[in-house]
């Protein structure tokens, strides 16, 4: 039997357990990347773990969500990631310099290596057969440190394109569609594999777009296979030796199968307050607009922007909408102030900020009160744009473009007098960057002394094995879809606490209900309860780690998103299924007991725990767990067990694992 | 006797009062401009005052500090500020499009004219014989409703330029030189008038560094005379009929007179934390450097940003070195991106961002803990950066970039292989932009229907005339040398509700009670007891006017700071002197009556008032007001006093006041 692409590299990088759906694989980890959210926790655990050495063939840390520095607190995090990418030996990002996917697609990312990475938005270079998935920081350090990554065998799911893309149908409109159709749950515990005759009319900047964004199907990655497209981009960032020709064995078996005929597409936008709440531009065309967005990981290249600057050339923005344009990369705002566009745009009306994740994760240009925003990004979760009840739309660079110089949605097939500019690729990327340019810092060049650690960031909080009797009450009783910007909002005011567990501790679920963080402090342990897919969204460990912190024991959801369950059991909270009728029956407040030996019965295997409500009625809750995951819970999480197996004489880096 | 040039001018728009040095004068404004920190609450005091039209030649409100809008009351404030410009004839720019004094400079700024502006650095058009003054917002509000401003006559000192500046000196340098000199308090009182031959060899964009930093020595204003160089830089502007031919007489009398030989000077920095801590730059040169910031309203035009740009050309940043590069305007950015200079400085690892105030003010790139920042700015009070104790140098563009290129400080006529840049003018100023600028909103291109005001927008509270009788518990009492952060502090966090005076005055004296602002509520009336020099520190009126939302009648104190008396005038509190012993006499919680019919008392001229206390002793307090606060008083405030003489018949332009 042939080999989906994905197995291909699987298969070469396994080091434990088989290709079978389900079950747990352990992969050697090619690359790994980090970011400024997330990459602090990262570094001190890999501190904590008694590392000194990164073991991956590169690891690159880059400084993009906060670049704008609100606070020392940002500036020094950034200072300590430096000093710790040239202590342990990683690329340094600095600020300024662009999105960890957009600059590492320009810089590192290669077909046929695994990437692991510690932002959701990680699976970005499949668009050039690279297999990268987005874990919990402390699987980075893990990976760092040599050891292996573990997941459940994906199903793998054939994504057939046929046809081309029409004049103003975009790269944003294929995911967009099959956001549409298969909702923000379709891709879970799925890699989206790209195959078909409508693969060879996408260029790798518009298969990046979809495979960024394939996370937002909740996919574990998304792949396109290699071919002369991906051999020219590399050309044209000066990597073409890394070009390795990869696609699926003709007579490969998959999971399920997917058909997009991409000549059937039209302008799509995702309306309020999820990317799957998709519906033709055409059906929300007139709808006022007062800001435009162009950029993110998902439409911040050169070639993103280029179509919008073309649009704007000669035209201005209405008077009654601002339109800002935030580059993915330097290298990509290099390019377009070289060849005129950024003159042309700032000409027309656009405000030209420095690369930056930015406004994507609600920091800085924060819409107005009832106003509605156009945005090229991934995520439209309500609130994450920094304002409660905001009205956040997704759409291609195109269609935002349209609605900016038009004050309202349009669907720009309908514009007068704008010619639709095509996609047009980069002739060659940053001629004075690339591997030397001027804001990547080489191990070898590296510039502190030592560790450089701010008055904020403080040390990594540990937890105990886990107890034989867990009991508490319900401490908060959530919805469907409670995402980790609910858990541990990512706002600015907010996440510069990141390296400060006690103080960021303080606004877990705060957006639920601003009482918690306190009540379950004073609780000393006990449960959250929620709905479907809990935890979705980014990969932030602080959702999981800040509960911790706060004695949280364990969370009793219908379902989980993949990574923050292997988030709860890194940090030792026990992740339990229940089903939609005790969900319903248990009330918050009420006293939640396990009645087994907890610890004895997860080392064991045990599958189903009995939960006792109220010391009044019974469920039945599940424990879906590997057993790697179950002795990492059981450890106390993933920190204290790779510490402990390190004492216990398994050596320090914890390769094992 | 002839006159100075800025006696010219004031007399050509006299409208009360003689040009004595030290007596109250009235004079005529022809512009305004405001920006987004202390605009909204000048537009709500317009509003409050039943004005509906723009009575100036010119108003322009600007968006500038707050143009990273991290939070959405920042996007609210700026929809409210353009909605009101559009609403009451105003001229509205963009956030984005630059710093208010950058863009009326190149927009609006002209010679013989009298501008007043709600931001200290409104001198800055100085550089091109406009007469420019700063001052709080209600003064801005009255004089756009057509009403005079008054001031006391200043002192005109004769700054007497010789020679040429040699090469790597700049105006930076001049104007540091005389904060070397004179000090933060060697300008107050005064205006600064620049004569001699020296004055011919600068170009306007220098004149303005000059004029603009003038506020650092306390100056009420500088001014340059005009010239060929103005009528040039006038010419690439587009603005060339606007040219009027200034300068003093002849014979004219100076109250003082500097020379300053600029063919002496060399690179000059100011050290932590005062801006007249000014040394020459070798004798600090190899302090290394973490954070280079080239821009603001001194330093942020194109001609300071060009030598920059020739220096980076080829080089590198230091890789220990950030270096952000945010022009003080649109049009510099597009010129600068235009001519291929902004590809060359990202090339060369500058972070190029958008035109903003921004970390001059604390907001954005707050320098790192415990590490050096030379900045382009003019002021660096410690904190100001956003950090305590932090260690901001100011200096030119020139040696700010010498820094970045060598990681440490560097006298740069020391630098091995970087030629001195000399200054070069920009051909013609922002092709496409001009009064058509896409991102100023001319008053006839207003594109919102009336006021919008998001839900952090509120009121201004007006008060009504004195009472007869005022009495009431002494809410607090207060030691010597309360500042204006105390009775307001000025954090972002705070200061973020300036706009919502009910939610803001919810912080008034928190950092003295935070019970105090519940108590003065449910007072209903009553006094504030404080010692010596009450009310020190920044101008900010929302230090008079919390007090009064929250009902306090009146301030007991030994001794009162000036700006703030003024301020306690204007929203008709009345500021009563007593002496120590009574001082000691009176507790928190006693009950104050006034005894005399104060609002007749405050209008007939009476300076002692008898005050009972506790209905049990008294003590006699003092008034010491002119007979035009005396009005305002008796009248409820400027605002109320304002409206009232409009109803009164004076017609909708309080003209006279």
């Amino acid at each position: 039997m042939g080999q989906t692409l994905t197995e291909k590299i699987l298969d070469d990088h396994l080091v434990e357990g088989e290709l079978e759906t389900g079950e747990e694989i352990g992969i050697e980890i090619d690359q790994v990347l980090t970011q400024d959210t997330t990459g602090t926790l990262v570094w001190l655990q890999f501190e904590a773990l008694g590392l000194d050495e990164v073991q991956t063939e590169l690891a690159a840390q880059y400084c993009d969500h906060q670049t704008y520095q609100f606070d020392f607190k940002n500036t020094d995090d950034h200072r300590f990631l430096r000093s710790a990418a040239g202590t342990f030996g990683a690329y340094y990002s600095r600020p300024g310099n662009g999105i960890c996917h957009n600059v590492h697609k320009e810089n590192f990312a290669a077909p046929g290596k695994t990437l692991l990475g510690s932002d959701s938005h990680t699976p970005t270079p499949g668009g050039l057969g690279q297999l990268a998935i987005g874990s919990g920081g402390l699987d980075v350090a893990v990976a760092m440190g040599g050891g292996a990554y573990y997941i459940e065998m994906p199903e793998v799911v054939n994504v057939r394109l046929e046809g081309e893309l029409p004049e103003w149908a975009t790269a944003k409109d294929v995911i967009l569609e099959l956001l549409r159709r298969l909702s923000v749950k379709g891709g879970v515990g799925k890699v989206l594999e790209y195959t078909g005759p409508g693969v060879e009319s996408l260029t790798v900047p518009e298969r990046t777009t979809i495979t960024n964004m394939g996370t937002e199907l909740g996919a574990t990655s998304s792949i396109f296979p290699t071919d002369e497209k991906t051999k020219d981009w590399l050309s044209r960032v000066s990597r073409e030796d890394e070009y390795v020709e990869l696609s699926p064995d003709e007579d490969a078996e998959y999971d399920d199968q997917i058909t997009v005929d991409l000549s059937e597409l039209e302008p799509l936008i995702a309306e309020p307050s999820m990317p799957d709440n998709v519906v033709p531009v055409r059906e929300v065309a007139g709808t006022d607009v007062e800001q435009v967005m162009i950029g993110s990981c998902t439409n911040g290249a050169y070639e993103d922007i280029l179509p919008a600057a073309k649009m704007v050339k000669g035209q201005t923005v209405d008077k009654k909408t601002e339109m800002i344009v935030a580059p993915g990369s330097k290298q990509a705002s290099e390019m377009l102030a070289r060849e005129g566009w950024t003159a042309e745009m700032m000409a027309a009306g656009v405000n030209f900020s420095e690369a930056t994740c930015g406004a994507c994760i609600g920091i800085g240009h924060v819409p107005a009160s009832d106003s509605v925003s156009l945005r090229t990004f991934n995520r439209n979760f309500e609130g994450r744009s920094g304002i409660e009840d905001d009205n956040v739309y997704l759409c291609s660079p195109e269609v935002a473009t349209a609605a900016a110089i038009e004050g309202e949605i349009v669907d720009p097939r309908d514009l007068d007098d704008v010619e639709a500019p095509g996609l047009e690729m980069g002739d060659k990327y940053g001629e004075g960057m690339g591997k030397d340019d001027p804001d990547i810092i080489a191990p070898d060049e590296a510039v502190d002394d030592g560790l450089v650690k701010g008055p904020n960031i403080g040390d990594v909080p540990l937890k105990d094995e886990l107890d034989a009797e867990l009991e508490g009450p319900a401490l908060l009783k959530m919805e469907d879809n409670i995402t980790t910007d609910h858990i541990i909002p990512a706002t600015q005011d907010i996440l510069m606490y990141r390296s400060n567990i006690p103080k960021l501790s303080e606004f877990t679920l705060s957006r639920v209900d601003e009482d918690f963080a306190q009540r379950a402090l004073d609780s000393d342990g006990g449960f959250l309860v929620a709905g479907e897919n809990y935890g979705q969204g980014s990969s932030r460990e602080h959702a999981a780690l800040c509960p911790m912190y706060l004695g949280v024991e364990g969370v009793l959801a219908q379902s989980f998103a993949r990574i923050h369950r292997a988030n709860l059991f890194n940090f030792g909270l026990i992740p339990l299924e229940i089903d939609e009728e005790d969900y319903e029956n248990i009330e918050q407040g009420d006293d939640i007991e396990i009645v087994d030996d907890v610890a004895e019965a997860v080392r064991s295997g045990q599958e189903e725990f009995t939960v006792r409500v109220n010391d009044d009625w019974e469920l039945t809750a599940e424990l879906n767990a590997s057993e790697r995951e179950r002795q990492i819970l059981a450890d106390g999480g993933k920190l204290s067990h790779t510490k402990k197996k390190a004492e216990d004489g398994s050596g320090a880096a914890p390769a094992d694992d």
